[in-house]
């Protein structure tokens, strides 16, 4: 199943049924939301829903929500006042297209569609309503404070000053980690899989998994170039932003990334059978060159 | 019941144990959140809720969520892409307080945080989760592109040209209305109310108690001083904006405000002894002096 065309066109769906005050906001969001990126994370939340024995179908809504949370923050990361980057996924960034006021909302208005799809349809059944609500528990949780937006702002801070690596990854575990570990247990959560030990087994993948992209992210910022990874490549370093590769040097963090890659796949073991799929991903992980 | 302390002390309990990878973060949530206000969108979900039968703890959440995501709004709208207001409830806004990315980022989370509220502690009994759950979808569609962004948007665009008074009004319905709106239709979902003659009775108080908000709000940026209403006074002519008070004269506008307050009454007939405490809400949106 290519999970990529299925989320993307679920996303079309979304973003065309979306009435508004305002074409503009819509255009925005649908110029940052469509026709781009690697869609890990709903391939996360798919992989990991089937794996456990939901549907495509049931899938869609999870899948939809964390990518509309994720282009949310990508939004907001690129505006001047935080990254201030100029390009997204080899474009210009939504403010730079948009301006920065619409960027703002559009972003806003992501998240609360984000909310609004996992929250799905009415009369749902009982049952299903508590997965659901299960579900607007850890996507809220993975953005908040101590998820996406902590991490943000933590990264913010960290600008010039000298961390750590056990610093540096507090940092990235909430602004990165969180929301891959979100789509994880999204994916189990879909599953009716709310707690044991499964849903102890993918939080360990998850988390391993959500560092071990982070520490590629900072390796292809150094190994990439602007054209392939579809952001200013050396950015980092030209921001003076501790990172991975600055800290360990280069094959430091290639280990590291591996060593996050075996402590994935070995939290897989209570899933059995189950849970070789999800070796695959992690491999796609470190593997990626963009 | 002092329904603003109650508050308060519901929004200083949420913010205290929020964890975070940034205390600032959580500084810059908690200066904009805590400690003033007129708290109108809470007061509306626990006067309604308990007008139709719900305890006050079970109105906690979704009164806490209103108005941290009215919170959240106001820090966004503020923004100098935005309307680049300095002053908020008589002292610096937040982003000239704790700088943009912060006041950004504390938008953001204070959004998420409003639906991890409104999602509730684990393990609910199936009927409250299909209540809950229709409260983050109501939420999040008073948020989104047909509700308050979408309305923001829409009002941004507008900063310049000529509005009629239908163009301005559909704006405000979004703009301020749709979170106002969707107070009163959190405290009758609380309450189990869903759908039926009181639904609607109460989705047309809310509209017309929305309206009546706006139309006051314009005129108190004419008759109030920067002082009483803890903004800058003046500021939509200043701005060239759109108002109610430009199209319609203060008498004009005053009028207009009265005959929301009297649809907002009309509506509640199907409410009967219920509705009475509604009437003096009424009476008090259009009565404020700040």
């Amino acid at each position: 199943m290519d999970y990529r065309k299925r989320i993307e066109c679920v996303l079309e769906g979304t973003l065309s049924q979306t009435g508004s005050g305002s074409t503009r906001l819509v255009e925005a969001m649908r110029y940052s939301a469509l026709g781009g990126g690697k869609r890990l994370r709903p391939t996360l939340v798919y992989t990991v829903g089937v794996a456990l024995g939901a549907s495509l179908e049931s899938l869609d809504d999870p899948a939809a929500a964390v990518e509309l949370v994720h282009v949310y923050s990508l939004i907001h990361d690129d505006l001047p006042a935080m990254d201030n980057d100029d390009l997204r996924r080899g474009r210009p960034s939504c403010h730079k297209a948009f301006g920065e006021a619409s960027a703002i909302l559009a972003g806003d208005a992501l998240q609360a569609l984000a909310f609004e799809r996992l929250a799905g349809p009415a009369n749902q059944l009982p049952e299903e309503a508590v997965h659901r609500l299960a579900m607007v528990r850890l996507l809220a949780a993975g953005i908040g404070t101590s998820g996406m937006a902590g991490g943000q702002a933590f990264d913010l801070e960290s600008v010039g000053r000298k961390l750590d690596v056990s610093a540096l990854q507090q940092m990235h575990r909430l602004k990165t980690g969180a929301l891959i570990e979100t789509s994880v247990l999204l994916g189990a959560a879909a599953a009716g899989v709310l707690s044991g030990p499964k849903w102890h087994a993918l939080h360990e993948f998850g988390a391993a998994i959500g560092l071990a992209f982070q520490i590629q992210d900072d390796i292809l910022d150094v190994t990439g170039t602007t054209d392939a990874i579809g952001k200013i490549a050396g950015a980092d370093a030209a921001h003076d932003k501790p990172t991975y590769t600055s800290l360990m040097g280069l094959k430091g963090a290639k280990a590291a990334a591996e060593a996050q890659r075996a402590r994935a796949c070995a939290a897989l073991t209570p899933l059995g059978t189950a849970g070789k799929g999800l070796e695959a991903l992690a491999g796609f992980v470190i593997g990626r060159a963009n």
